[in-house]
């Protein structure tokens, strides 16, 4: 008989029907009531075993971790918080589990233990929430942007050029490790390389996603992004997911609008489908609060924070207004702030971006118009001067969530930074030579698929977002 | 003023409304009359400039490729095929074009050529029809899964396994390539690289996404995979996109529906959303058609080759049947074959499967239970000790576009399986745990999501459906 999805059978209205229910167990109480998880939903249903007329043996292989089948009647439950059961009438065990080797017992594990061993932990509530609220958050960025007539872009994760500057690479090789061909100087010959050249993986799709913004208006990305970063915290990945927009036409303040509705439109997502996962996923980030010094908790709950987001404008600001505000701040004047803001040019810092969003506007911040000093070559120039026309969304508990701006769209301008910067105009050859064929203005950003997730699950630690992290010392699966 | 898409202005009703196009000029004719498209869909729309009124000077660079922005009233076209054009009020270039040195003419270029112009051949008809139809396909591949109850999850790029055996791989290193660390044996030693040991690109996520199916039941992956191989073919490229379904509780007969149910889906849905562009890629694929001998042509139009795939169920016979059809078969009998099919065991070469496919049934057909000793390790193994639960979907002009099986979920047989290959069974701990705790009956494929673009887009060269095409010396943009 086929399987009905656990989360299908919560919803249906019982009378007595046969069903078959395939998952596995999560706890067996008194010789008679299992309860079973199918990862359809982070609910549990609940067999009731006629233990009397049971063998033995089969119910002693009814243990935490087992993979059952089980059909019976669907009736309605006399217990508490759930509206139905399953009298069951045949049960097999589809595969065993050794109570005692199972790694995942019916307790509290550390999340840091549960990292080992990430492939049984999506059987977990939290790490099963987490990865449907993934879900759905990924299926919602295709639908938004679906929606509004973007053009999903697949850019090449493996690239030749090493032009955007956004972080150290990772190379991508077939020459033999231990004895590589080599030219007339000893060095390594990247000409006999797979690709006839050094590679390596991409740190962002921009720059090709330019060219087809340029070509069919609007346009997004959304894959994979790697950093060689020795960076070990809570909020960066060696391999992340990055969703990149490209909107032809578009200046600086249509980009703001759009990071917006973009952020507003998860969220809200997020509310309306996965409403249980996200019910569990507040308790839970309560229950972490608790264990943190009162100064430290948050104002908002998880769900009080997602509909906050949801429902009020973010603050647009420029980078002067910013430092305005920080350099006459309270932290600033008592020396509070460990990198104190003196005066203009200055880059900020997590601090300065957290005490914006989480004390003085308590909501999320565009910051915009930057000084071009600490800004990426291809940004557009502003006509003071000293600035350029970039945004970052900074976000509570988060910080940057987005980083965008509007792309120099003038051939000369570009060209002439491209230079001052010392960067491989070579290898940009076909970057510039969007803005000599048909160029026009034009916008997008990057927002750190992971950074949303967090956001959205209230999870703390990036390594718990995805399923398998890559980081420093960590290429585990 | 806000710019309307061209795609929304072609179907609103005119009454002489003031409204903004944006995009670049594909013809300029009679000084007069400028087809503008902004990639919003294939159709270009009219705006007629009042050259009398017009300086000499701003005429002049009106030329294909330029972008340009023009507001003006939305009126009735008097021309054949087009409902509305734009009578132009103010015309500004946002963009010139050097009518001599912009790469696209106003002609038919090589498919070879717009290749090595790859960040402008999407201002083509043909290669924005194609990256039309790609995004439709994308997105529809996340809204079956989504419909379906599916969650979809983001396998690993970076692999420390070497496990899937599905083909070369490409080395990730961060080690100074020309003075890497070197071992007492004088080896490279991977324990100083980035992630503490020797990392590759994955070839398939398919491992990774089983620990996920016996969690959450229904998951799919959709991302980048890699081969090594120095493949110059029309069929193969070193990165592409592969779409891995894996459902806990799935025989290999579900399995085999839902590859025929997906790809009827994504069919269906590229008939109903992608109309207009589908029509101008099978009148293209009809000239190209013409330029062939009359006996290498299709019998089937491209969009009839669609409808035939929509609305016919697919052909499912063994191996076992397949080898008896092919060994009676006239091109056996009178060695056409390159490779005569004489006995049982024989793995099945391109010009079998399309035999099969557009010879003797003129339908996709499903092959399955094939000899596991042209199988992977991990195929579940059928009860006649010579086969395995394999299944392949082959479709005419393509051949293989889906492989797949039922899993081994037993881990004794596993077990044996991966030691008689020689497998590094050290690195596959976490897959043969997977049968250890809770193991239960599951199945997979995978679908090269090119493939896919070939069959619908009617293209013949697998470089000419993805963005920037990886393939051995080429890793260019």
């Amino acid at each position: 008989m086929k399987r009905t999805k656990i989360k299908e059978l919560l919803t249906t209205t019982p009378s007595g029907q046969q069903v078959t229910v395939q998952g596995w167990v999560r706890t067996f109480r008194n010789n008679q009531f299992v309860a079973i998880n199918d990862g359809s939903t982070i609910q549990n249903i609940q067999a009731v075993v006629d233990f009397n007329n049971t063998p033995e043996t089969l119910l002693k292989r009814i243990t935490t971790g087992a993979c059952v089948s089980i059909t019976g009647e669907l009736v309605p439950s006399p217990a508490k918080g759930q509206p139905v059961e399953v009298k069951v009438q045949k049960l097999e065990i589809l595969g065993d589990s050794d109570a005692e080797k199972f790694p995942l017992q019916p307790k509290k594990h550390s999340l840091e233990f549960l990292r080992e061993i990430a492939h049984l932990r999506a059987r977990t509530n939290t790490f099963g929430a987490v990865m449907r609220v993934r879900h759905a958050m990924a299926f919602a960025v295709h639908k938004f942007f679906n929606e509004r007539g973007f053009v999903y872009v697949h850019t090449p994760v493996i690239t030749g050029s090493d032009a955007e500057g956004a972080g150290a690479m990772f190379r991508v090789t077939t020459l033999d490790a231990n004895n590589p061909p080599r030219d007339e100087q000893g060095k390594v010959d990247h000409k006999q390389d797979f690709f006839g050249r050094e590679t390596n993986l991409t740190v962002s799709g921009q720059l090709e996603g330019e060219t087809y913004a340029l070509a069919l208006g609007d346009i997004y990305t959304f894959g994979p992004t790697f950093r060689a970063e020795n960076s070990n915290t809570t909020r960066h990945l060696a391999e992340f997911w990055m969703i990149e927009p490209e909107m032809a036409f578009y200046d600086i303040q249509d980009n703001m609008q759009l990071a917006q509705d973009f952020l507003q439109y998860l969220v809200r997502y997020a509310l309306e489908h996965c409403a249980e996962d996200l019910e569990f996923l507040n308790k839970r980030a309560l229950e972490e609060e608790q264990t943190k010094p009162q100064e430290q908790r948050s104002e908002l709950s998880l769900i009080d924070r997602l509909k906050f987001v949801s429902e009020n404008d973010f603050q647009r600001l420029s980078y002067t207004e910013a430092i305005d505000i920080l350099r006459s701040s309270t932290p600033n004047k008592k020396k509070k702030f460990q990198y104190l803001i003196d005066e203009w040019g200055a880059d900020l810092q997590s601090e300065h971006e957290r005490f914006l969003v989480e004390k003085h506007f308590k909501k999320p911040v565009i910051l915009y118009n930057y000084p071009a000093a600490i800004k990426s070559f291809y940004m557009r120039q502003n006509e003071d001067g000293k600035t350029v026309a970039a945004m970052d969304v900074l976000f509570p508990g988060i910080g940057e969530i987005i980083g965008g701006s509007q792309r120099e769209e003038r051939y000369d301008r570009l060209l002439k930074r491209v230079q001052e910067l010392g960067l491989p105009d070579k290898d940009l050859w076909w970057y510039l030579e969007l803005r000599k064929f048909g160029s026009a203005p034009h916008s997008g950003f990057g927002l750190g698929f992971e950074r949303l997730i967090l956001f959205v699950t209230g999870m703390t630690n990036i390594r718990d977002v995805i399923p398998f992290p890559r980081f420093p010392g960590n290429a585990e699966f």
